[in-house]
C-alpha cells in the first residue's frame, strides 16, 4: 500500500515545453531529425570567459560561498544594473538559483497563502508551478496574440484586483510572446501599483534582447516604484548559460531583502563556481552581447519571413527575446505538434513547438497558438519554416 | 511608501549557523582569527575528479540538462545506492539544489499547507524554512542531549500523530546531533509510517560519516517500506563540495517520482557541471572516502578528548556525521559565543560555535547549548577546545 501524495502534489502542471519531449525522443530513434524550436535553449556560445573563470578556480575544497552571494558576482551585476541606469547596493542584490528561484522568492515575500498575484497572459509557463509551490493565486490578465499582447489600461487592469492582491508580475521582453512594453504600458502598470498599493514583480531575464530601435524600459526606472519593484534575473539566456543555475532577486525594499536573505540562508548558497563565472561574464558583455543581440534579430527576421508565407497562420512580429506566440490554423495545437512528431517530415527532419496552453491560466485559451523559440542558426530555422509550413498544409485536423 | 510584506516573508527564521557571523567579521576585521566550528563546511579537499571533470567540460553552451537529471549523475547515483543495497531504477532519482532543494520538493509532495511533518529535535536547523516555505507544521519530538538524542519508542513517537500528520523525517547520521539511528529506532519509526499511513523523509546526507564499528541503516532498508521512503541526499558533505549545489531526491514511489519530475520541470534543471562532476566524485568514491571517514573519527576523538576535561560540558560521544551538540554550563549558549567573538581570545584566536536553541521548534528548547561541527584539522580542534574550555572558565553569565 501506498500513502497519498498531497492534492497540490497532483496538481503541479508538466511543462508544456518539456512534455512532449518523449514523442520528440522517439522520432529521433525513428531516425528524425528534431528541429527543436519548443524550449528557450540557445545554441549561441556561452562567453569563452565564463568557461575560463571556471577552469581558473584554484581553490581545493569546492566551498559554500555566502548566502549574499559571492563578491565578485554581487559587484558584476551592481556595475552591470548601473549601466542600465539602476543604482542597487550590494546588499539589495542576492544571488538565486537561477530565475526560477528568484520569482518563488518573490511570490513568498509578498504574498501570504492564498493572496493573488495578477499577470498578464499568456505568460511564462513556470509561473504556474512556482505559484503552486508558494499557495499563491495567479490572476490572469487577457491579452491579444492579434494585438502582440499589448497591456490593457490601467482602467482595464484594475478590475482584477481584489482585496488579496498583493503584486503585479511582469516580463519584458517577454516569454512567450516577444512583446517589449512600451511606456504607456509601464505606465500603467505604475499606476496600478501606487494606488492599489501593490508590489510589481518584474521578470527581466530578456532585457538585452530588444530590436528595432526599441529599448527595454524596467519598472525600476521609475523613482516612485523603489520600494515596490522586484527584479527577477538570470544569466540564463543572456549568456547563453542556462545549464549555469544562477540568476538573482534585487531590490531597494530592505524588508523585501531581508526576507530573501532568510530564504537564502535556508539553503546557504547559490553554486559558488557560477557566480564566479557569471561575474567574467558580466565583465565580458561588451565585446559579447552586441553580435548576439543581432543574431537574435536575424533570427526574428528569417522566422517571420517564413511566417509571412503562411497566410493563416496570425502573428504581428515582436520586439524582443526570442519567441513568439503563433495562432494556428488547427484544431488543437498540441495534438498538431504531436502529428509533426509522429507522423510528418521533409526529408527525414521534422519541428517541434511548445503548445500555447500551458502559457495560459485561464482554461481553454491559447488551444489554437503555440510558442516559437527562435534558437537555432538561420539555415535551419529556415527549414524549420518551410517543414512548419507544408506540415500546416499536410495536416488533417 | 513601502508595501507590506507578507507574514511569512518576516518569519523566515535567520539561521542560527550564520546569524552570528557579522560578530566573527568584526572580531576578524579586530585583527583576532576565528576557529569556525559553526558551520559544516569541512576543509577536507574535494576529490581532483570533481575539478577534472569540470575542467574536462568542452561544449561550447553551457546548456540545461534535462529535468530527470545528467544521465552519467544518475547512473552514478544508481551505482552508489546499489552499493549500500538500494535498488532504485533511474527514473527514481531526480538531482536537486542541494539536499535543501529535495527537502522542499518532499514536503510540498506529501502535505498540504497547514498538514505536519513529525521531527526528532533538535533537528537540522534549516528544516524550519523548509517548513515555513512549504507552510507545513513541524511538529517536534523532544530528544535527550543527556541521553545522546535517542529516539523514544513507538508508544512515545505516536502520541505525536494527529489526522494532519503526513509523514515522519529523520536525519541518520545527524545534524546537529552526531547520531547514527539503530535499528531498534528504525523498526520504531516503521512500524509508526505502517501503523499510521505516513511517508517516512530520510535525510542522509551523512551517510558515509559513521564510526566505531556501527553502519548506517536507512529506512528504505525495510522491503514493507518502500513506498513510503523518500530519500534527501546531497554530495555537499560526502565529497566536501558545498558548493556545487546538488543533491537528489529518490523514492520507489511512482506518484511521489512522477510530482517531483513535474516540481523539477518548472525550474528546468540542476546545475550541469556539478552533476557531470558528481558522477566523477561517485566514481571516485572507494579511493577517496576511507582517509575521509578515518579523518572525521580522527577529529571527533580529538574534540571529545578536548570536552572530557570541561566537567560541567555534558556532551555523550556520537558516532556520526561531524556534528555534537554541547550542553553548556552558560545562561544562554547565544550570549556565550557572542562573547567568546566580542569579549575573549587566547593569544588572539577565538572560536566560534553554533548556538542550540535554532535547532529546536520548542520555544526555549536548546537555549544553553551549542552546536560543534568538527570540520578543521585535529591540531586547530585541539587549539579550539582549550580555547572554549578557557572560555568557559572566564566567562561571567
Amino acid at each position: 500500500m501506498s500513502p497519498a501524495i498531497s492534492e497540490r502534489g497532483k496538481a503541479f502542471p508538466p511543462s508544456p515545453i518539456r512534455k512532449l519531449v518523449p514523442y520528440a525522443d522517439r522520432a529521433r530513434a525513428a531516425g528524425k531529425r528534431v528541429l527543436h524550436l519548443n524550449i528557450g535553449q540557445p545554441d549561441i556560445p556561452t562567453p569563452p570567459a565564463f568557461f575560463d573563470a571556471i577552469r581558473r578556480y584554484e581553490e581545493t575544497v569546492l566551498a559554500y560561498g555566502p548566502s549574499t552571494g559571492m563578491k565578485e558576482y554581487v559587484l558584476a551585476v551592481q556595475e552591470y544594473y548601473r549601466q542600465w541606469g539602476l543604482e542597487f547596493e550590494p546588499q539589495e542584490i542576492i544571488p538565486t538559483f537561477g530565475g526560477s528561484e528568484a520569482i518563488i522568492m518573490a511570490m513568498l515575500i509578498v504574498a501570504e497563502t492564498g493572496d493573488e498575484i495578477i499577470v498578464p497572459e499568456p505568460f511564462y509557463t513556470n509561473y504556474r508551478c512556482f505559484a503552486l509551490m508558494a499557495g499563491v493565486q495567479l490572476v490572469p490578465v487577457p491579452t491579444e496574440v492579434s494585438q502582440c499582447c499589448r497591456l490593457p489600461s490601467y482602467e482595464e487592469l484594475r478590475k482584477f484586483v481584489t482585496p488579496r492582491t498583493r503584486a503585479i508580475m511582469i516580463n519584458t521582453p517577454n516569454n512567450p510572446t516577444g512583446r517589449v512594453l512600451e511606456l504607456d504600458e509601464l505606465e500603467a502598470v505604475r499606476r496600478l501599483a501606487l494606488e492599489h498599493d501593490l508590489f510589481v514583480l518584474s521578470d527581466e531575464v530578456y532585457r538585452e534582447f530588444v530590436f528595432d530601435g526599441k529599448r527595454h524600459r524596467s519598472p525600476a526606472d521609475f523613482a516612485d516604484l523603489r520600494s515596490r519593484v522586484i527584479m527577477l534575473d538570470s544569466i540564463s539566456k543572456v549568456f547563453s548559460s542556462c545549464g549555469a543555475r544562477v540568476g538573482c532577486i534585487a531590490s531597494k525594499n530592505a524588508e523585501v531583502m531581508n526576507s530573501a536573505l532568510r530564504l537564502a540562508q535556508g539553503r546557504l548558497c547559490a553554486p559558488t563556481l557560477e557566480q564566479i563565472a557569471a561575474a567574467a561574464a558580466y565583465r565580458a558583455r561588451r565585446e559579447y552581447l552586441p553580435p548576439v543581440v543581432e543574431e537574435y534579430r536575424r533570427r526574428r527576421d528569417e522566422v517571420f519571413a517564413g511566417l509571412a508565407e503562411m497566410r493563416e497562420v496570425t502573428c504581428p512580429m515582436p520586439s524582443g527575446a526570442f519567441y513568439a506566440m503563433l495562432d494556428l490554423p488547427v484544431d488543437d495545437a498540441e495534438k498538431f505538434i504531436v502529428w509533426m512528431l509522429t507522423s510528418f517530415d521533409v526529408n527525414g527532419e521534422t519541428v517541434m513547438l511548445a503548445p500555447g496552453d500551458g502559457f495560459y491560466a485561464t482554461p481553454g485559451k491559447g488551444v489554437h497558438e503555440a510558442r516559437i523559440a527562435y534558437v537555432l542558426e538561420p539555415p535551419k530555422l529556415r527549414r524549420a519554416m518551410s517543414i512548419l509550413r507544408q506540415g500546416l498544409a499536410a495536416y488533417p485536423g
